[in-house]
């Protein structure tokens, strides 16, 4: 991340105790200062007006998919790029206040997708109990917290990440309630352009395409001009530019970095047949994999074309 | 639609009043007997254990993408096909009981998209209403309609679509409170696989594409057996397997019936290629528009270059 | 060979003693009763005027490339197909008339690709012999031989392949000649259409295309309509259509039968996107090589296909 | 061309009065001083050999099709390139020695392709006449006019361009008696490496590629590194490598000039996935006509697009 020292802090999708809270701590950024915002918009919007250096926004989920309005922030209004990712597991704890046992549970509030992804768990420990749906885990915890003998909140207990509980001072009765271990978040880091993380060899890069008119084949168009130039694509997503319906633009993530020759050439390439490129960053795969290269499209392999063409132009071939 | 007279009603996203509910009257379907479903999940799984013969639910909506629930049920789970479908404009209006103005209204519910898409009238109209999030928009309508003395609703007024307010016995006081004109939802009939609707010349069929491996170039392939047969692809929608990170399907909307042969010739191929491929129906397009095809892929073409070929294997070419 | 017990003998280009007459008795015809033809057009004629029942010419050769005037026969007038194939090793050998030997050589007739293939040994065993063109190899053997002392050949030697020697009484002084001991031509037999070879696994598609303008990107689609099925394309040749500079057609070998699905179906794709296609036979290998597939295209795949597809139709998918 | 006022002279396809020599006349060279060459490969080899500032032969024929001895001669040894190229159209005369009229001529030399092509004329008006190749047109009348009472040519009459009547002193009995007024032959000068031609907007690219191994999708590889930066192909020739049987080498014209950047860039495309890539280089065509470019492969378009990634690099995009 290009932070500098002197800069405001990160902000990231709270409240605290939310996975991006998480995701912040695993990628090595000061959560002491960080600001939690009230959703996805706030935390960019935050980086926008230079109020946050950066912000920790989740882009990708293994079991619900895309986190839509991450893409459409990013997709529209003053530049912004990813300068890092971080990949979770998502896991569910049940929580109480202080004194409560599972079996003086009637009411348990959380987001409906974690309400989802526990229902096998509550349908065995807790079948009676009445399900209220909260607008984030780490809200209900908060609300969970914040109740009091005169304000009780109204429900017993609350189904977030372990991180809440440690957040908000209560005890978790269970852990690991979700179906599916196998469940994992992806968070990205938003920041203002500037220098771009360096190349590792081990990178992806994020673009938002937007087609020249409604024709057939442009995305063939697209994806020939990745795979040409032996460039891997790696998530394609389409989202509605909300002008029309049917009119979509292509959220796309490829192997390597804009300093490798064969992205740079296929980010110009599709510069030139699209409407409209906007380019994302460059940043460390969150798994370290290096791409798998086909013959020819390395950086070597470029450099040698080139030093053949000068020979060729100066009649020296 | 191949319902039958004998066959039970249709199911749609309810509760009474909704998009969906509006979508089964433009589609001429019965509604007085229509079963109201608590989830797009509830609705369809009425049609595959048979308490109904169809369901109305959406698709895609013009600004918040495609709706993942739909995409995923007809991704998985025993077959499924689509056999009719209908745009509506989104149009909202905000309702109350009777005997309510606007200014008293101090709180107003409705689904959290619902609420983004009115947000510039609500801050011109009603700058100090509070905003309560609702499951969906009938819902608030339905909450606001129950209400009674005793029992009074936690919020003055709800914004749903008109039908709701005819259904609930509710008072518009505003209608069209929307930001974008141009909004709109597609919704589609989901049935047991039979008969399939009568091809009409301006149809469109559904597929979901699942790809043998995590191979790069596997959605180019895919694409090249569409448009070698001159099948134009109209929507594509990548979602989670819910197996890993990264593994994806994918949801495509091409121009044509499975009756035509270019159609079936690529739906062919690719059955060849790709781990598997679910067909979702051939039915036609919402907009009637003809599909522009390019020399050489009408059935007319086909049927002659099977005879070429039939000459040619006897011997008389 | 579709040859009849009552038809007309084979023809091939002659005069007798040629490599086409060596690759009849290689393909185990009968050369006791071949006609000898004076050019390919005139072997070619004799089959389509049904004088000859099948006609042995050369399509290709190692080292100078395509016979054009084959591939120009084939490409027009009336149809006209392939049904069998072997490469000769392209031998030369010296020959005299009795009692001469190589001491006794000033003149050495030959046709110019012999000549031009032999010109090593030519400059290092006849440095100083006159180098006298003719329109063959075996014509040089046979004008060598038809000398008499009255009539003298206008040259002492001659440069063909040993069979030439055999047919004509003459003595061979020195064999294997040739600069190039890879050197192989390839001979066709050239049937009117009627049953075609059966399938071997291992076998050969001809095909000329006529592409249906002048646009640039014609050739691409041609190719990607073989791709598509898996079809491999062998060899490649652009021809002048004698219209205008510019205006080719190719003549195409790719793998396969037409009775294998990915090749009836490529056939079909090509006739419906080209102006003309003019099949030119399936026939076995000369080489015997099977044509490595890679998944999806095989028969089984394509049959596969056909069956999920017609459960579709029906409902039962 | 390249040539300097000190260097030696343009060699051509001879003898004097050739087709090549007309051509060497259309491209305004000096012919007084020009070097008749025996043959296409001993033109080519007085270039080589600095010989010759350069050399007119022919590369391609409306009707016969390629020259081979020229694609073949360009395709190894040491490196040339093409700086010119002139279409002539083919048109033959009937000529003889002073004091023959058409009725006396019993005998008619030329080559055969001369003899082939004007055999209506011949068949109406010298029926019975004795037709005799000779090596080249040119050569026909050469012979002709070196024939003299003590030692006359053993026939009365060639077919050959009237350039040939003009060089030779020969009387022209008849003008365009071939039976094809369209035939055109195209010719170029191929010289040493040095400065190219400048650009003129209306150029071609003359390549040779050589494919990395047998693969079977390499020729549809690099038409599609040509596609996809807009580069449109005008001709395609496969010729062997004289390696093997099915080894071929590609001779590929495209329109446009080194210098235009979607020709370079696809130039070092094909460079970096083929075994080898062989420049013949980029010259204005004969026909003057300007590409047809698609959008967004101007020089322009390459120019925007580098400039938009030196912004995105730098951050300020």
């Amino acid at each position: 991340m290009n932070t500098e020292t002197h800069s405001p802090a990160v902000a990231y999708l709270g409240p605290r105790g939310t996975f991006a809270e998480a995701a912040l701590v695993a990628l090595s950024l000061d959560s002491t200062a960080a600001i939690a915002a009230d959703s996805v918009t706030a935390a960019i919007d935050l980086v926008r007006s230079g109020a946050a250096t950066g912000a920790v926004v989740p882009i990708e989920n293994s079991v619900e998919g895309s986190v839509s309005t991450t893409l459409d922030e990013l997709a529209s209004g003053s530049p912004l790029v990813i300068t890092a990712e971080v990949a979770l597991p998502v896991r569910f704890s049940l929580m109480v206040r202080e004194g409560l046992s599972i079996g003086d549970i009637r009411s348990v509030a959380t987001h409906p997708h974690a309400q989802a992804q526990c229902s096998a768990w509550l349908r065995q420990h807790l079948p009676n109990a009445q399900l209220i749906p909260a607008t984030s885990t780490a809200g209900a915890a908060l609300a969970l917290a914040h109740s009091s003998s005169t304000e009780p909140a109204p429900f017993d207990a609350a189904i977030a990440q372990r991180l809440a509980a440690d957040r908000y001072g209560l005890i978790v009765l269970a852990d690991d309630i979700g179906d599916n271990d196998e469940a994992t978040t992806r968070f990205i880091v938003v920041q203002q352009p500037g220098a771009l993380p360096r190349r590792t060899g081990a990178d992806k890069t994020t673009l938002v395409v937007f087609m020249t008119e409604d024709h057939p084949g442009a995305l063939l168009e697209i994806l020939t001009e990745l795979a040409v130039r032996g460039v891997n694509m790696t998530r394609i997503e389409s989202r509605p530019t909300r002008r029309a319906m049917g009119d979509y633009f292509f959220s796309i993530d490829c192997e390597g970095h804009i300093d490798d020759e064969r992205v740079s050439e296929a980010l110009k390439g599709l510069h030139r047949i699209c409407r409209d490129v906007r380019f994302l960053g460059s940043y460390p795969r969150h798994d370290g994999k290096s791409a798998l290269l086909r013959d020819g499209v390395s950086d070597g392999d470029f450099a040698d074309a080139d030093a053949w063409l000068a020979r060729i132009r100066s009649g020296t071939a």
